[in-house]
């Protein structure tokens, strides 16, 4: 998708949140800000919003001299979701459809996102508890698994830290034999990273890729030879968060998409309310 | 107060805003997005939001040709509220505290507001109904009433237009004796002018004078020389609106201001939740 109108407020809500969030001083909040306002001119609009982001996540990490500020925050989002993975895998063993169940905890994960800043609650054991209760396409969900049984090779492309875990009991419905899992390729937000991946155990259970960047989406242009061909060849390619759908969506290849809609631009795109837990298959 | 680093992405969704209420087209509404951006980057951000607001809305008068783009909307506006009149003025006869009711309904008025865009519903019946209900500090609301009651002669600075019928009724209480109305000197958002002030029946009964800028506040630094007097000269002033008390709460003569808490920025200066209806004395 192009960025909407809409997005550059957001860019600048973004960034007005981020340096609350790291607790930058007066001086490095303003300089952001200027540096934010000046980067959406100078920016083209024709691109996807993410690679605005990655433009200003970049410029934080150069104003802090910190390669990963969310770190500490991504360890905690890891350490509190595996706490509750054992709740999860029995939640999803005793479901009278285990699938749906794993599903629904991956979209669920999804709101572990600190880019969007939707003011929704990041609060995680909630996320658990509201995927449980919430409503999917039901055809949407049946052609997913009716793709997923027929594929022989699987790119699952990962999002948040924490959220990655939320995605391990659909990624072992899956199975290690049959699915590659992508990772960002440098820290930018709180998106996955291979470090991230490991720490939360999926480097021992899944074979691990990165896409080479540190844009918060998929943006093919800029990802790794290596990765373009992972992407090109698998029979089937499943996408999670709103970023790598924000990168993909105008994408020509079979895919599909598992987020929660997190802004009115996508509303609008998706014809679903804010909050909804999305199951999209591409082309639709 | 000084523009807030929460203003700028503020400033950024209300040019988005202005650019659909106004239906502008999608070279419009860019070309205006990026001359937000650029006023952004180039205002002093120690001056009171409106001042941004003022050059906003200058942009959009001199890109669409309009001297008063909000016209139609602030005429619909007034004919509504003047279709409530006799509903407003038999509440506060028929009120245990009519004082009170009138007070409460002037806030209430405080809705119709084209310039922040908070989401929350112009809906002019509505807000009068929520008039009834609200609670007001009621210690603030007697000390408003002292103050009325002791002074000689009046300033009321009022806000939008629609929102000067709302305002009717406390300035009938006060009365036209003792009472001077102020609108803004020219046209800007729906910020009531002379013109709106005489379609809404405010001239025949009221002295009504303009505070000679376009700017959507009370920024004596450009007020006319005949207004500033006025203001220093009144016993007490009476300002309506979050844009008067953007613009005047580091002012130091005696004034109460009178309105809907609108954004998070203000709510943590007053320490009351979006939506409240303050009446809050200077200095407190």
């Amino acid at each position: 998708m192009k960025t909407n109108l809409d997005c550059i407020p957001c860019f600048l809500r973004q960034a007005v949140m981020t340096a609350k969030d790291l607790n930058l001083n007066e001086d490095q909040a303003q300089a952001l800000i200027r540096r934010t306002l000046e980067l959406s001119l100078q920016m083209d609009w024709s691109v996807p919003p993410p690679l605005m982001g990655r433009d200003v996540h970049r410029l934080i990490r150069e104003m802090t001299g910190d390669k990963d500020p969310y770190l500490a925050k991504k360890i905690t989002a890891t350490e509190r979701a595996l706490s509750l993975l054992p709740e999860m895998e029995s939640a999803v063993a005793g479901s009278s459809d285990p699938f749906l169940t794993a599903v629904k905890l991956s979209i669920a994960g999804n709101v572990i996102d600190l880019g969007v800043a939707t003011g929704a609650s990041t609060d995680i054991k909630k996320a658990m508890q509201d995927a449980l209760t919430a409503t999917v396409n039901q055809q949407a969900v049946d052609s997913l698994r009716r793709a997923i049984q027929d594929a022989g090779d699987i790119l699952f492309l990962t999002d948040n830290t924490g959220e990655i875990v939320f995605d391990l009991p659909l990624l072992e419905h899956i199975g290690s034999d049959k699915v590659t899992v992508a990772v960002r390729g440098s820290p930018t937000i709180n998106d996955a990273t291979m470090e991230d991946a490991r720490r939360s155990g999926l480097t021992d259970r899944f074979r691990v890729i990165t896409n080479g960047t540190d844009i918060p989406g998929t943006w093919l242009d800029e990802c790794s030879d290596e990765f373009v061909r992972e992407f090109e060849a698998a029979d089937l390619v499943l996408s999670k968060g709103q970023g790598n759908f924000e990168t993909l969506n105008d994408n020509e290849r079979r895919l599909f998409f598992l987020f929660l809609v997190k802004c009115a631009t996508v509303s609008r795109m998706t014809g679903e309310p804010v909050g909804s837990f999305m199951v999209l298959e591409n082309p639709s």
